[in-house]
C-alpha cells in the first residue's frame, strides 16, 4: 500500500540538498543515503535522470496528457519532478516534452520553482523521447550545457510518488551490474489470446513480474544500446531493459520496487494521486495561539481535544509572540495545516499576522494551506450573531489569501462555562476542522462555521 | 477511463428487474438486454453468479479484507452485489464468505437490502471458495434451495463497477464456447526473471493480455473442471479459464473489458473507487421550490446559474406542492442532491416536507443524499445576524438526519436589489452548492454558509 501517514512520508519539499535546515525530508530521504555513504563504495556515482513525457495519454480519456493533468491545481508532472529534485545525488533532470507542450513545461518550472531540470523535444515514441534526453547528457553534444553522467535513471513523469531509496537501489545496482530496473508483482494473471481470440494458455504468474519504473544503466551501456537499436526497437519497444540486453549483452539487475512506484494511467489514478497527496499533507497541524499558553488557556484545551480526536495526526503549537521563532521552524518542517486561535483578540490582527509569515515562506506554493481562524464565544455574555456580523469580513480576505494558495476558514467555538459542555463544543470543533483539513475544499473558504 | 458522467452511468439502483418504473439505470441496463432479446438465441440462459469473497485483503496493508472496507461508509462488496442484482436475468448470486465474516455479511444483506444472495463459507483459496460456490448451485446438493443454471458467472468482490453489458458480453460468449473470460490490455512491461534475480526476457506487449473478471461458463463445464482438478490447482492456481481447458478442453472466448473491470487492491484503489463513486451520485441536482414558478421566482434564477455555472451537471426542479409528485419521480429516478429553496417562507418548514419525503423514499440507504436548504436576505431589510440566529437551529435538525444518511446544510444567499450583485451572490451560491455536492462532507453538516 502507499506508505502511510507517518511525517517521513510527507511530500518531499525542501530535501536535504536544497538549502534548507533539517526537516522531515531529511528524516525521509537522507537515511538511505547515509547508508550509502556507511557502506564504501557504495557512494552513489554522478547520477542524472531522464524522463519521457511526451505521451499523449489517450488512456485516460481528456484530451489533457496525463502529465500535465492538474492534483490539487498542479500539474502531475509536477510532483514527479520534485520527487527526484530532492534527491541531491540527482544531478541533472532531462525531461522530454513534445513540441507544443515545452513552452507549459517551462512556466510549469519556473511557477513551481524547479531546479536541476533541461526541456529537450520529445520522440513520437517513448524510446525515441528518451534516446533524445541521452543525447542531450551525452558528451558529444557540442550546445549541451549538461554533463554526462556515470549512470542515468529513466523514470516516467506519471509515477510521481518514487522515493529516493528505490532510486538509490537501482543506482546502486546498475552502478554494478550495468543495468537495473524496478519490478512489482503481477496483480492480474497475464494470458497469451490464440488467433481466433480465445485463451492459448495463462502464465504462472509466480514466474513473471510487471517491470515498472524507476530503471537506472551505465550511461555508456543504455547510450550505446539506444544508437545501435533498429528502427523497429525504437518504433514498436516498450522496455529499456530489454534494449540493455539485446544491443549490450548487459543482464539488468531486478530490484522489487513498492506499491507506489503505480503508473497515472486511468482518470482513476489521477484521483487516487489527488486522495493520496490530501492524506500525506494532512499529518499534521500547528495549533498557533495569540498569547502565552497557561495550562488553563483555551488554545492548550483546544489542542488536547484535537489530539485525542484525531489520530495519526501530529499536533504541534507555536506562539505568534517573539517574531514567530518556533512557527518558522515549523513551517521549514513542512505543516500545511494551521489553526490560530483567537483569545486576546476579537479581530483578524492574528490571523493576519500568521497570514503574512505564511505568505513570506512560500510554504504554499506547491500545495494548499489550510488556516482555520478560531473565536470563541459565550451566548450568555455576547450573541452568536453579533459575534458573527463582526467576523463576516473574513469572507474579503479569505478571497484575497485565495489567490496565493491559501484557504481560509473561521470557525467560532461556543464557550459555555459547563465543563461537559465545552469539552462537547471542543470536539465538534476539532471534527470541523479535521472536516477542512482532511478535504480542503476550496468552493467554502471564507465560511464562518460554528461549533 | 471510467464511464463519464452521463446519467447511465450513474450508480445503479432499482434496476428494471427492482420493480421500479424506468429510471437513468434502465436506460443504461436494458439496452445489451433488448439487443441481446432483437438476435433470435441471444436470449441470455438461465444465470447465477459466483463471488469469491474469502480474500484477506494483505496487500491493502489494513487488517480489515479490502471487500469489507468502507466506500462512503458502505462496505465495498455491497457495491459489488449491487452490481449484479441489478441485472434481473443473473437469478441467483451465491457469496463466498470466512466462516469469521458469515455474520457480517448476512448483517450487511439485511442492512442494504440485498436480494437473491446466498452466503457459502469460502475455503482457504480463491480456487476453493469458487467451488465452494458451485457446489452450492449443482442440483446434488439436497440441502440447496438453489437451483441449477445453464451459465454461472465468477466475477470478484472487489471489482464493483462492472455493467451489465460486459457481463451479458461474457455470458453469451460462454453459452457459445463453453467458456468466456474479459480481458485488458497490460499497463506494464510483462518480464521474466532468471534463478540470479535479473532479467531473462521480456514479453511482447501486444501479444499478451491481462485476464480479468467477470467470467462466465456453462456450469456442467465449469463444476467438472473443478471436480477434476488437482489439490495443486486447487492451491496455488489462479486462472479459472486455464482450469476450463486442462480438464474439459474448452477454449475460453476471450472478450475486450472496459477500464472499470479493475480490481480494487491496493489503498489508493479505495480512494479512486470513492472517488468515482461520488462523482456519479453528483451528476444530477433537483432544485426544489416552496412556491409556484414564475419567470422571475429567485428558485428559477438559481436554477439558471446552477445550469451556467455546472457544467456536466443535470439540474432538475420540482415543487412540494400537490404531494411531490414529481419529486417521486426525480427521486425514483435516483437524483441525490436536493437544492431547498425558501422563499414564502423564513424557516424549514419546506425542508423538513422535503426530508420527510425523503426518508420515506429509502433513496439514502445506499448513498448520503446531500440537502442545501437556501434561503434569501436583504441585508437593507434584515440584518444577516438576525437572518443567521433565526435559522442556528438547523445544526440540532442536520444532526437528526445524518443519522440516516442525510446531508442538510444551510445556505443564506444575499438578495441585494442591484441585478449584477444578485448574479454575484447567486454564482457564489452556486460554487458552495456544488462543492458541498461533490465532496459529501459530513464534518460540516448543519453548518450555516453564506454566499
Amino acid at each position: 500500500m502507499e506508505p502511510g501517514p507517518p511525517g517521513g512520508s510527507r511530500p518531499a519539499e525542501r530535501g536535504p540538498c536544497l538549502s534548507s535546515p533539517p526537516g522531515a525530508d531529511e528524516a525521509a530521504s537522507a537515511s538511505p543515503l547515509s547508508a550509502a555513504r556507511a557502506e564504501p563504495g557504495r557512494r552513489p556515482p554522478a547520477v542524472a535522470a531522464v524522463l519521457p513525457a511526451g505521451g499523449s495519454g489517450e488512456r485516460m480519456g481528456v484530451p489533457t496528457p496525463k502529465q500535465f493533468c492538474p492534483v490539487l491545481e498542479r500539474p502531475l508532472i509536477s510532483y514527479t519532478l520534485r520527487a527526484l529534485e530532492r534527491v541531491c545525488w540527482i544531478k541533472d533532470i532531462v525531461v522530454a516534452v513534445t513540441g507544443e507542450n515545452i513552452e507549459a513545461m517551462n512556466s510549469i518550472i519556473q511557477k513551481y520553482q524547479h531546479k536541476r531540470i533541461s526541456v529537450v523535444e520529445a520522440g513520437v515514441t517513448r524510446h525515441r523521447s528518451i534516446f533524445n534526453g541521452l543525447k542531450a547528457l551525452a558528451e558529444d553534444q557540442p550546445d549541451s550545457k549538461l554533463c554526462k553522467p556515470e549512470v542515468v535513471i529513466i523514470h516516467d513523469a506519471v509515477r510521481p510518488f518514487v522515493e529516493e531509496d528505490v532510486l538509490l537501489k537501482v543506482v546502486i545496482a546498475a552502478k554494478e551490474h550495468g543495468a537495473a530496473g524496478a519490478i512489482r508483482p503481477l496483480v492480474s494473471t497475464v494470458i497469451s489470446p490464440s488467433a481466433d481470440g480465445c485463451l492459448d494458455h495463462s502464465l504462472e504468474r509466480a514466474r513473471h513480474r510487471a517491470s515498472e519504473m524507476p530503471q537506472a544503466f551505465l550511461f555508456d551501456v543504455i547510450y550505446e544500446a539506444y544508437q545501435q537499436c533498429s528502427d523497429y526497437d525504437l518504433e514498436f519497444g516498450t522496455e529499456c531493459l530489454q534494449l540493455a540486453l539485446k544491443y549490450c549483452h548487459t543482464k539488468a539487475k531486478l530490484v522489487e520496487g513498492s506499491p507506489d512506484l503505480w503508473k497515472v494511467t486511468y482518470k482513476r489514478d489521477l484521483y487516487a494521486a489527488e486522495s493520496i497527496i490530501k492524506e500525506r499533507i494532512s499529518q499534521e497541524i500547528c495549533v498557533v495561539m495569540d498569547s502565552k499558553e497557561g495550562e488553563e488557556h483555551i488554545g492548550r484545551l483546544l489542542e488536547e481535544v484535537l489530539k485525542s480526536e484525531l489520530n495519526h495526526v501530529k499536533v504541534t503549537s507555536g506562539a505568534l509572540c517573539h517574531a514567530g521563532g518556533d512557527l518558522q521552524q515549523i513551517i521549514l518542517e513542512q505543516c500545511y495545516n494551521f489553526v490560530c486561535v483567537n483569545v486576546m483578540t476579537s479581530d483578524f490582527q492574528e490571523t493576519h499576522k500568521l497570514l503574512t509569515i505564511l505568505e513570506e515562506s512560500n510554504l504554499s506554493i506547491l500545495y494548499p494551506v489550510v488556516v482555520v481562524s478560531v473565536h470563541f464565544f459565550d451566548v450568555k455574555l455576547v450573541p452568536l450573531s453579533q459575534k458573527m456580523e463582526n467576523l463576516m469580513w473574513i469572507r474579503g480576505f479569505a478571497k484575497e489569501v485565495r489567490k496565493r494558495n491559501i484557504l481560509l476558514y473561521g470557525l467560532l467555538i461556543c464557550y459555555p462555562q459547563d465543563e461537559q459542555k465545552l469539552q462537547e463544543s471542543l470536539r465538534q470543533a476539532a471534527i470541523i476542522i479535521a472536516a477542512l483539513i482532511k478535504e480542503r475544499n476550496s468552493g467554502i473558504v471564507g465560511q464562518l462555521l460554528v461549533a
